[in-house]
Parts: C-alpha cells; sequence; structure tokens
C-alpha cells in the first residue's frame, strides 16, 4: 500500500523518514544521507532511495520534513519564524520544486531569535510534537543534543531560548584533543565523579579551561582512569552549561525531551544543581510534531 | 666545523635543533617530526635526519633535549620535577642509549604539580632561560600556546602553576566545529569584537558554551562578518583563561612568554582586564635555557 504521507526528520548528519497512514506509521526508514554531506542536488536523489517503494504512482504524496534540510546549505532555505511564536505554524512551510512528479515536498520553517542571536532547525517540531500532548504547558523545555536548546514555553508561544555547544564541544575533545588519551569509551563511566565535576562547574565556571587539563595531568600523575577523564570532561561541560542556563532552571522546573541515556546524565545533574526535572521525554516527538503539523497543512491548503 | 654540541627543542608536532659552538648557534635546523608522529625507534633516524652533517666522526657530540620527546609516549621517559623546584636542574637530564655512537642524547625532565594535577614539558626550560637573565625576578610568567602556562615564581623556584586548554580549543572550534563556517581566515581581525568579547567572558564566564553558538547564530541572523567571527571566538576563549588565572594576574605584574603574535594578545586582553603586562619577551628563550642546562650539565659532569 503507498503512503498516504510520509513524515521527514532530516538532521545534519541522519535522514529519518515514516511511511505513514493517517496518524500511523507503518514503516520506519533510516539512511546516513545527512544534510551535511549532500549538495542541493542531492537531496532529492537521497530522499528517493529511501521512500521510492512507497510513492504512490497516480498522485503527488506531500512528504512532510523538519531540519537542517531547511538550512541555507540544505535542500531549499525555509526561512525562520521570530521568537515570540507558536513554535510551528505548517502553513508556512515552503514547498519544494522536485523533479519526480510523485513528489510533494514541503519543509517546515526554523524558530529564531535576534538577541541574542540565536536558531533552532528541528526541535521547534518536537516542541509542537510536545504541546500537541500538552497544550496548557507552560514551563521551560530542555533538549540535549549536539546543541542542547533551553526553551521557555509560555501560551504556547516559544518566548525565549539559548543554544548550548555542549554535545559538540564534549565529542571533539573526547575524540580529537589531548584528552582522548584520557577519556574512555561511553562503557567506562564513574558516576560520582560526574557528579563532582558538574558541582565544580557551577561553583567555578571560569576555571574551565584550566581544569580541562588536569583531565590529562590527573591521568599522567595519578593513574586517573579513562571511566573517571571521561565522566569529569562530560560532567564539566554539561555543569558549565547549567551554570549558563540557571535563569531557566532556577526558579521553574524542567521537562527534558531527547535520548534517554542523554537525558538521563541531564536529570542526574539538573539534580546535583538543586533543580526540579518534571518529566522526561523520550525523541519520538518529532513525529508528533511532523503529524500535527500535517493536520494543520492539510486544513490550511484545504482552506486556502 | 662539527658541533661543540647541539641544542634540541622537540615538541608535539616540530623538531627544533640548533648547531651549538660555546653559547652560540651557528647553524638552526627544524623538521615536521615532531614526537606525535613518531614511534619510538624513530626518533633517533628523525634526529639524524637532521644533525648528520654536524656530527664529528672521532666523538660523541652531546644532543641536549628539552619538551614532549621526553614524554611517556616520547623517546624516552624523563619524568617530571616536583614543585616547588627550579624550572631546570639539569643533573637530572636523562641519557637515552642511541645506536649511532656519535650520539650522546640528553633530555631533561619536565615539571609536575600533585594538587591541582598540572604538568609542562618545554616550558620549564624557556622559564629557565628567562632567569638565567633574570636571575632575581619573583612573579608571575604567563606562555601562551596550545597548552598556555601560568606559572608563578618565587627564588628561583616554580612554585605553582596552571595549564589552559585555550589554545586547542580554539584550534579545534575554528577548524572542526560549526564554528568553522564563521571564522575567517588569521588575517580577518576586528579589534572591538575580540576587546568587547574578552570582557563579557570576565563578566559572565558561565555562559561561554551558549554564547559560542551566538557566534553562528549571529553570522546567520546578522550578517556578523567572518573577522567578527574569528575575533569574538578568540577573545570569548582567552577571557574565559583570563577569568580562571585571576588569582594569578590580579596583584602582580605579568611577564609574557612566546611568539609574538599570540602575545600580543594576550597583552591587549589582559589590558582591557585591569592587569599590567610588565614585559613581552619572545620565543629564543628555549634556547638560552638549554645553553644554561648545558653548561650546569658539563661542570655536573666534571664533577660527577
Amino acid at each position: 500500500m503507498p503512503a498516504e504521507w510520509v513524515a521527514v526528520d532530516w538532521g545534519t548528519s541522519h535522514l529519518r523518514a515514516w511511511v505513514m497512514q493517517g496518524d500511523q506509521p507503518v514503516q520506519a526508514l533510516q539512511s546516513d544521507q545527512g544534510m551535511g554531506r549532500l549538495s542541493p542536488a542531492e537531496f532529492e536523489p537521497a530522499l528517493l532511495a529511501l521512500i521510492d517503494p512507497y510513492l504512490d504512482p497516480e498522485q503527488r504524496t506531500m512528504v512532510l520534513c523538519c531540519g537542517m534540510v531547511g538550512a541555507a546549505q540544505g535542500w531549499q532555505d525555509a526561512g525562520y519564524r521570530a521568537v515570540p511564536c507558536p513554535p510551528v505554524v505548517a502553513g508556512q512551510a515552503i514547498s519544494v520544486a522536485a523533479s519526480d512528479t510523485r513528489l510533494d515536498v514541503r519543509i517546515l520553517p526554523g524558530v529564531k531569535q535576534a538577541e541574542p542571536a540565536d536558531v533552532m532547525r528541528g526541535e521547534e517540531t518536537q516542541i509542537s510534537g510536545f504541546l500537541a500532548d500538552q497544550p496548557e504547558f507552560s514551563g521551560v523545555l530542555c533538549l540535549p543534543g549536539t546543541h542542547s536548546k533551553w526553551v521557555q514555553i509560555a501560551d504556547g508561544q516559544v518566548t525565549r531560548f539559548t543554544s548550548f555547544m555542549t554535545g559538540e564541544v564534549f565529542a571533539l575533545l573526547a575524540g580529537h584533543s589531548v584528552l582522548r588519551h584520557s577519556v574512555g569509551t561511553a562503557d567506562d563511566w564513574d558516576e560520582a565523579q560526574f557528579l563532582a565535576a558538574v558541582g565544580e562547574s557551577l561553583k567555578q565556571p571560569e576555571a574551565l579551561l584550566g581544569d580541562l587539563f588536569a583531565v590529562r595531568a590527573g591521568m599522567l600523575l595519578h593513574g586517573a582512569g579513562a571511566g573517571q577523564g571521561r565522566a569529569h570532561l562530560s560532567g564539566r561541560l554539561l555543569g558549565q552549561e547549567l551554570a549558563g542556563a540557571a535563569a531557566y532552571w532556577r526558579e521553574q522546573e524542567v521537562v527534558l525531551i531527547g535520548a534517554m541515556a542523554l537525558c538521563q546524565h541531564y536529570q542526574l545533574a539538573l539534580a546535583e544543581a538543586g533543580a526540579t526535572v518534571r518529566r522526561v521525554v523520550g525523541d519520538a516527538l518529532v513525529l508528533a510534531g511532523l503529524t500535527r503539523a500535517r493536520h494543520d497543512l492539510t486544513t490550511f491548503i484545504k482552506e486556502g
């Protein structure tokens, strides 16, 4: 049976698609053809390589996308909406000209904030998925990731947000700096060390660049294990993020949205900081957000 | 004329050698055969490739080395001396067994500090070179670099020091993170932006990981130039180092030791922070330190 529509989460390093019947995914597909490795002409072939068997030969199928596919270096620039705004306004999705006549490709815009300058692409759709289930929610969302986001929500709108480079800095330092000798694999983990490092960052955020070198020196001089080094680096960076995001979590409960393992680290660190985590929500929200947007878009097209 | 001795500065990414007559370098040599790319068996050939023509066939020539060549992953582990200690005690250089009978290779140990854990290899020889000229100096030295060092000197001894990963973090972020799109080449420079970023770090060191992402967002949203992005990243990281090193510069004048262009950035940033820079010394000090060590070592050997 061909797809009624296709939901697509297209980030820098991944392409995920769901073959949909109404609100139900009947097939989940993925490839490594992320936006980061594609030139504009390569997006349509990368998409077809994944979903071609599910397209109706007789009519156009809506393919609704979010994420970095809509960046200036993506398939087509889908622009941004400025805060304060609802995370997703489906009617503002752009249509992309595809050469295959079976495709009706739409890309949702990102969200921007002029000052302090900040942007998101993809997370707004997860947030919209969360609000579909919790329309009355007001408070703070935290979405851990390569560039984690702290987001203030009020009256169904994103009112302000701040991105942190924590995940990317961790990956660079653990994989490519002198610290690569001092951090083990993800299997190595020392929770006490992690929490101690979170606490150090909250107390002395200015000491970060010196303390990172001490991870290496501690291993050389005291034989500190790689699990300790990894937990320390992770805790030091996450603590630094929490110190910078204190205005979000100090007086308000936090809802964590993202991959479970990462959310658990955030939950531990937030507890260490004295914050309250109200809920942890998994990473299925992007599909909920795309599904909600497709409903709105169908209504919008009919009314338009 | 063969070398009377050879001075060698052997770091992670470089090998520099000077053919010496007494205290005078008569030939400067260098290659990219840094310790980082050599296995233990490859050090002697890399050294000979550079200095072979200058070796006396009739007798052993002293080759006095400092730097990462003496690390555990280097040619041979030269160990560390613990603070408080004079930066270099030449008699504690280790002898390395070389197969070429013309070689008498010695490596100076590094300096370590148990708590907070810290190490240096190579900088101690620069410091010794500085103190050879200024034996009465007490105060603070700052040696910018991949892993910059802040060093307290009293009575000819290193009493404490702190390393910062500033240079390595800058190189990783500018070359390999999402910020690589937002920083230009070293020719791009915006001094006002640099100083503003230094000030932000001193005021809000906890905001680092968020502010870094704003460099990228500022370019996307406001068309901030690559020169601004580079200066901002550099200033933000250097300011973070200064915030962490405040105990060194807040009440004391600073002497900067290192490559001139980098020292100028530090000088500007320190002035912005309200610190006093007493002097800037170039990077010729490693040779002065090796020369001093060779005198001491010759005396030590004669007396021994």
